[in-house]
């Protein structure tokens, strides 16, 4: 499928990937890039590349395909160090959970160079090392490809191909309507389970007395508050515009049920807690993104 | 341990304790009091009961123990309804989630006549048939007692009896209390939940493929908004005050949590969310209250 796929970050995804390509056979070579040196003996062990390096120039230059697995706020850093290294009319993706900033960074970037194709393979845990990585996480689940109105069509065409050659559907939105979905779905939650939980800790003298009284329901609706604090905050943060409008209307929603609460009509509050419940049930929620 | 047992109510909880005071002989006499014609078959096909009968005022003649197990706004008047009939100094308990505003009403109607001991068994579903009764719904689960001043100390000996023969661990906590730890822990999440999906609802025209984008992390935290409205309206305005305390806190802290974001410190967010995280996981959250 590719001459040489260089994978920038060789944590859980991108060790996943590396390990799903060299299994495959989807690269002549695999390149993993790695920030420490140590690194580079845990690529090679977990057989997720053909090489490892800490020179990441060296290792874009003759790639036909690279990818981003880095933390977000590392992306554009790393971006301007390689964009006078990497290949011409190579292609460039990455798998982070926000898109916009993401992508409209990379372009500007990289400009005309190279072709860049935004993607979010929804697989993975809030756990980052490559000690857990596995290919099997991509399997059956979605990955959403965000082009843009810049984004080369054989270029989504052949990064479809990678995520579909291991083991994932691909589903294609813009990069705005991405982030909006995922604010909703993922972020919106999130954000939710860690205030319910301060709540908790706010309204009590012994919280840990209080959760003593907790059952399934709640262990099921804050499991995502034991998420990671860097992460979320990355996320936050990459879609800040988008998610502070998305929990600005859960805000907005919460004072409407407090005013219908106030008032104790058996029949409204009823009709909301339907309306909730039907929408619910009517989700078959078929993806299996864990973060 | 009983002489004779009356059940008033034999859907699921109702039923569940029936089948186990006539497995365990808890009672020389199980009585099961329901308010359909075809009700006492299914009683009676379900060995919940050596009796049922519609009768309610005859069936708690002759009772020691009188169990309602009735939604919570029919408990006030069914107890009106039996207060004459009631056999003196006989033990008059419950099994609804809410207890302050039951507890008082019971004190209120039986007055010196009969002993009211509040309880509330955290086993069960929002499904409350009959059908599915069945007495393991107990086993390894918490049922909270909440004496007040008032509360006869044999009697409240007496009712935990019962609950640790059918399997369960006793708490005892006032009702005040129960209703505000619920009320963090239970009633709080259902809220969080209903209005998680209403503002996807409202944000979104085709909010079915929004929730495409969901994975397990938002299944699990709208589990919850799946759960009867019909209870959950009685539970909210059973528990009003203090659940209205509660949700507006939730909010408080909410809008706490916008402004924090809104000047978006890495630093500042990071805290808001380990903190969370370092609650949620410090808490074993032992007991396993299905409602």
């Amino acid at each position: 499928m590719f001459d040489q796929i260089t994978i920038i970050g060789m944590g859980l995804l991108g060790g996943s990937i590396g390990i799903g390509c060299m299994q495959k056979g989807l690269a002549r070579k695999v390149i993993g890039a790695v920030r420490r040196e140590s690194a580079i003996d845990e690529v090679m062990a977990k057989t997720a590349a053909h090489e490892a390096t800490l020179d990441i120039c060296e290792a874009v230059r003759t790639a036909d395909l690279v990818i981003f697995a880095v933390p977000i706020p590392a992306i554009a850093p790393l971006a301007k160090t390689i964009a006078a290294a990497i290949a011409a009319n190579s292609i460039v993706t990455d798998v982070a959970s926000v898109k916009s900033c993401v992508v409209n960074r990379m372009e500007a970037i990289f400009g005309k160079r190279c072709r860049v194709v935004g993607a979010h393979p929804m697989a993975g845990s809030e756990k980052r090392s490559i000690a857990i990585a596995d290919p099997a996480i991509f399997l059956n689940n979605v990955c959403i490809i965000t082009p843009t109105e810049k984004t080369d069509k054989e270029a989504i065409n052949r990064v479809s191909g990678l995520w579909e050659a291991l083991g994932m559907s691909v589903k294609y939105v813009s990069p705005e309507q991405h982030d909006q979905c995922v604010a909703l779905v993922s972020h919106l939650p999130h954000v939710a389970a860690f205030t319910l939980i301060n709540t908790i800790k706010r309204s009590s003298h012994n919280p840990h007395q209080v959760i003593d009284f907790a059952g399934p329901g709640f262990r099921d609706a804050t499991r995502i508050a034991a998420s990671s604090p860097e992460l979320w905050t990355e996320i936050c943060l990459a879609n800040k515009e988008t998610l502070l409008g998305v929990v600005k209307a859960y805000q907005q929603e919460l004072k409407s049920f407090i005013k219908t609460f106030e008032k104790g009509k058996t029949d409204e509050l009823c009709r909301i807690f339907a309306e909730a419940k039907a929408l619910k049930e009517a989700s078959n929620e078929p993806s299996k993104d864990k973060v």
